[in-house]
C-alpha cells in the first residue's frame, strides 16, 4: 500500500474552482453549527436516537436514512446553498458525488428554486442516479476508472458560473453537517447520560468533523471516533500519523459512499485536535451489520451506513463509555439488501 | 363466510377473568389519551412523522418499528401497568398475544418490576417468541387450532392472582395507543396541514380507537380508516353494517398479527361514531408495501403493520386528503422479509 504523506494545511477550495474560492476563506467553528440548525429547522427530519437492547454496553442508534433523501447529507447541502448570496443562487450550483450527497445537493437546490448539475461515476448504485434525477437534477455521468469528476465539475462551473458545493471541504457543508452532533447531544441528556462516544461513517470527514466540532465543550461529553471500511483507513492511519496521509486501496470496498483516500483539508485539522481516534469494519462485517440492522432495528441500512455498527458490533470501538452509531444512510441497491439478508 | 351478527354492548372484561372485571368500568375518552402521554413520557421512543413523495397524494407514514419493542403495542400496555396499583402489581401481570403485544408486555412489566408470564401460539414468529422471552417474561405456548388462549390465561390469573393485560378492548389499553394519534396531530399541525386522513392497522381496534380518541375535536381534522387484511375484513364489515360482525375467515393471512374476526366490544362503539371507514388490502399487496418500504422508506416493516400502506399504494384510501399510512410493527421472520423482497 503506498501511502504519501500531505501537509496539514487547512487551506481549502484550491480543487473546487474560482466560484466556492470567491466564497469567504473562515473556518467551521460550533457557532456555525448552531446557526445550521436554525436554517435547517422545518427543512429535515429531526430524526431520534433509538436505544438498542444488543448487549451489556448501553447501544444508541441515529438512524439516518429516515433523513431527506435517505442520507445525513441533505444536512451540509442545505446549509450550504441557504447561505449563498442571491446573486449566487441564481447562477445555479453544480456537484461530484458517487450519490448521497448528489440527491442531498439536488433536493437542496429545488427546496430554493436554484437548478443543480450533479457530476456522478457510471458505477454509482442505480438507485442513487434515478433518486437525484427524480429530485430534478441534471445528472452527468462519467467513467469513475478513466475520468476526473473535480476537473468536470469545475469545468460545469465555469462554463455556467455554477456554484459548486462542495461534499464535505467547507465550513458551511461542516456545519450543516454537525447539526446530527446537536440533535445527539440533546438527545443524550434527555436520557441522563453524562459521556458517550459517538462512532461516525467516514469518508472525507465532513460530518465526523461537525460532530466534533458540535460535541466541543457540553455536556454530555462526546468522544468522537471516525468509523471506515478497513481497506479505506486513511482517517484511522492519519489520526495516528498525527497528518494527512493518503493511501492506495489494496482492493475495493462495498461501501461505495466511503471510497476516499485521504482526509479533507479542511476537515482534518478539526478532526486530529478533536477526535479520540479512528475504528474500521470489513466488507464481511458491514454485510453482518446491515442484516442484524434489518433483523434487530427494522432498519435498513446502505454499507457505507453500517460501518460504524459493523465495528460496534465487532468489538471494535474502545473503551466502556455507551455508544453512538451513526447510520448515516440507506440508499442501498435492492441486489445489495438480499445479498445481506441472505 | 359465516356471518354472526352480534350488538354493540360497551361492556367489557366479561372474558377477561375476575382481575380485570374488577378494575373500574369506565369509558375511554380523549382526557385519558393524554394523561397516558404523560404517563409513557421518556419510556417510549416519540416516533417521527415522515414526510414520503410516493405519488401526487401527499403521504406520512408513522414509522412505530421504530418503537421499543418494535411495535406500537408498548403504548398501551404500558400505560395499562403504570395505572395498576402496587397491590395489582406486586400479583404480576399475564397476557396472551401472537407476538407484539406480548413484547410490549413483557417490557412494560419489567419497567415496573413486575413477573409477567405470555400465553402465545406455536405458530407465532419465532422472532416474537425470542424477543418476549428476551425481556424476561415466562412464556407458555398453546396449540392456535386447539387451544383457547383466553381460557389459559385466565386459568393463570385465577391460579396466581396475576391481572390480566387485555391486548385492545379496555380503556387504559386504547387510551395508551391513543398517544401516538396525539403525536400524529402535532406533527401535522408542525407541517401546517389542516387536514388528513390516518390509515391504522387494525385487530382489535385498540389502536384505532385510541387515535380516533386522540384526533376528537382537534385541529388539523384527522380522518380514521382501518385497514386490515382482505380475509379478515370483519371492522370494515361492522362500520359498514353500524354493528360489529363476526367473520369466519375463508383462508389465513400473512398478517399475522391481524388475525381477529371481530371487532372489540370496547373498541367497536369508540370507532361506530368516530372512524370514517374501513379499508382492505391483499397479502400480495402487502408483499408489494413491505418491498416498497424497504427500498423507498429503508424501513423493514411486518406484514400486519404494512396493510394500511400497501392499501393506500393500491389506491384504496378514499378521498384527496394528505394520508398518514402508520406503520405499525417491523417485527418480521427473516424468511417472510426475503420473501417479500425477492
Amino acid at each position: 500500500m503506498e501511502r504519501i504523506h500531505l501537509g496539514t494545511s487547512a487551506g481549502y477550495g484550491d480543487r473546487m474552482g474560482a466560484s466556492v474560492a470567491a466564497m469567504p476563506l473562515d473556518l467551521p467553528a460550533r457557532s456555525g453549527v448552531v446557526e445550521a440548525a436554525e436554517r435547517l429547522r422545518g427543512h429535515i427530519v429531526r430524526t431520534p436516537l433509538l436505544s438498542v437492547a444488543a448487549s451489556d454496553r448501553p447501544l444508541f442508534v441515529k438512524p439516518e436514512m429516515l433523513q431527506r433523501t435517505g442520507s445525513f447529507k441533505i444536512r451540509g447541502a442545505f446549509n450550504f446553498v441557504a447561505s449563498l448570496s442571491p446573486q449566487e443562487r441564481a447562477r445555479g450550483v453544480v456537484a461530484y458525488s458517487s450519490g448521497n450527497h448528489a440527491q442531498g445537493v439536488a433536493a437542496s437546490a429545488a427546496d430554493h428554486g436554484v437548478p443543480a448539475t450533479i457530476v456522478m461515476p457510471d458505477d454509482a448504485p442505480p438507485v442513487k442516479i434515478r433518486n437525484t434525477e427524480r429530485l430534478g437534477a441534471r445528472v452527468v455521468r462519467y467513467d469513475r476508472a478513466g475520468g476526473d469528476r473535480v476537473a468536470i465539475a469545475s469545468d460545469i462551473a465555469a462554463e455556467t458560473g455554477a456554484v459548486l458545493v462542495p461534499p464535505y471541504d467547507h465550513p458551511r457543508t461542516i456545519e450543516g453537517q454537525g447539526t446530527m452532533g446537536l440533535e445527539i447531544i440533546e438527545d443524550l441528556a434527555d436520557r441522563g447520560i453524562e459521556e458517550a462516544v459517538v462512532v461516525v461513517p467516514t469518508s472525507g470527514g465532513g460530518l465526523a468533523a461537525g460532530v466534533a466540532l458540535a460535541a466541543e465543550g457540553q455536556r454530555p461529553h462526546l468522544g468522537v471516533y471516525t468509523a471506515e471500511p478497513a481497506t479505506h483507513d486513511d482517517f484511522r492511519l492519519s489520526l495516528d500519523a498525527g497528518e494527512r496521509v493518503e493511501i492506495d486501496p489494496p482492493a475495493p470496498s462495498i461501501c461505495d459512499a466511503l471510497l476516499m483516500t485521504i482526509p479533507g483539508e479542511v476537515t482534518f485539522p478539526v478532526l486530529i485536535d478533536r477526535a479520540e481516534g479512528g475504528v474500521v469494519a470489513t466488507d464481511e462485517e458491514v454485510l453482518g451489520a446491515i442484516k442484524w440492522a434489518a433483523n434487530e432495528l427494522h432498519l435498513v441500512v446502505e454499507p457505507g451506513g453500517a460501518v460504524g455498527l459493523a465495528a460496534f458490533l465487532a468489538g471494535a470501538v474502545p473503551g466502556h463509555l455507551p455508544v453512538v452509531a451513526v447510520l448515516s444512510g440507506g440508499n442501498i441497491d435492492p441486489a445489495m439488501l438480499a445479498r445481506a439478508l441472505s
